[in-house]
């Protein structure tokens, strides 16, 4: 498929609130893969279909986890996660896409991952910051991201394990990967 | 070495502030257990090894990581987490214990670690609400405490993980799989 049909597709798959969610997220994503030198046509395309299966099923979702070999951990957290790696497999599936740095964008947008690519990184921190969003502390992410990225990101992995704490939770393990790891190169820098 | 012995040893290796600790964990500890079913003798003497080598240089404690096949991913934590692996390390090879339970709960005493044993919880609770303790929240995690295990000790780690996302620091993986198998098992409760 081509951009404009994925973008049809994904439009129609979605609330028009998350659609407005997904135009803001691929305008803050390009934004941010130029500042950060990161590729802006991928960032564009992961951030079109981030959210594409967040509103299939829950038992659709399970189900795609437990016969596509997706991590079966991620059946122990919130199902808010579900969606980015289901979201990797369907954009395979249903779009044809084959990068795999779109791929991952795709799939680690939510819990991100020990070392993530630029990419991945600038996928996931637009999903915190695009224009719609709304939570405290989000201004001081925003600021943040104007002078690094991983602060900003590590910042906005610190708000979720914050509020999964307050809710008792459970915490992802990959998001605490990332978040260490995002927190070792800040201190290098 | 018996338990007399072992207490000289401990004794003289730690400032009196921490020895005094130590006595309130040993205390603390032989009271959980007694409520939640560990051994209390098996408590008594894991808490009383349980900062041993606090006060070991660091360079000690590195070269015993290093060179003992410890975790070496502790290298990258706040090596205030290095006296646990260190510790049970210490009680093995200077006292003579070959008790794998009361290792395991000097070894992670501090990190925790997930699916913990009732020892390890016991010794792991007493440290964080022994009388001594004044920390905010320490007297919620002591009313807890008569309640539920596990719902205290989750609260003990969840202390921890705000401070540590509070300074920007690295968190442990074990402590959040710890956290993590606490929730739930708590829930299903």
């Amino acid at each position: 498929m081509n951009r404009d049909q994925i973008m049809k597709a994904v439009k129609q798959e979605l609330p028009n609130k998350r659609w407005v969610h997904t135009l803001g997220v691929m305008k803050t994503a390009v934004s941010l893969a130029k500042t950060y030198g990161a590729d802006p046509v991928k960032a564009d395309l992961a951030a079109l279909m981030h959210d594409y299966v967040k509103y299939w099923p829950m038992d659709k979702m399970r189900q795609v986890i437990l016969e596509q070999g997706l991590p079966q951990e991620l059946l122990d957290c919130d199902w808010e996660l579900w969606h980015a790696p289901v979201g990797a497999y369907a954009a395979k599936q249903e779009f044809g896409i084959e990068d795999e740095e779109i791929l991952d964008a795709i799939r680690y947008h939510t819990s991100g991952r020990e070392n993530m690519t630029t990419l991945d990184k600038v996928v996931c921190l637009a999903d915190y910051i695009e224009p719609g969003r709304d939570f405290p502390g989000v201004n001081d992410i925003r600021k943040l991201a104007k002078r690094s990225l991983d602060k900003a990101l590590a910042e906005g992995f610190d708000t979720t394990l914050l509020y999964l704490i307050s809710k008792h939770k459970p915490i992802f393990p990959l998001t605490l990967l990332a978040r260490n790891s995002l927190i070792k190169f800040s201190s290098k820098m």
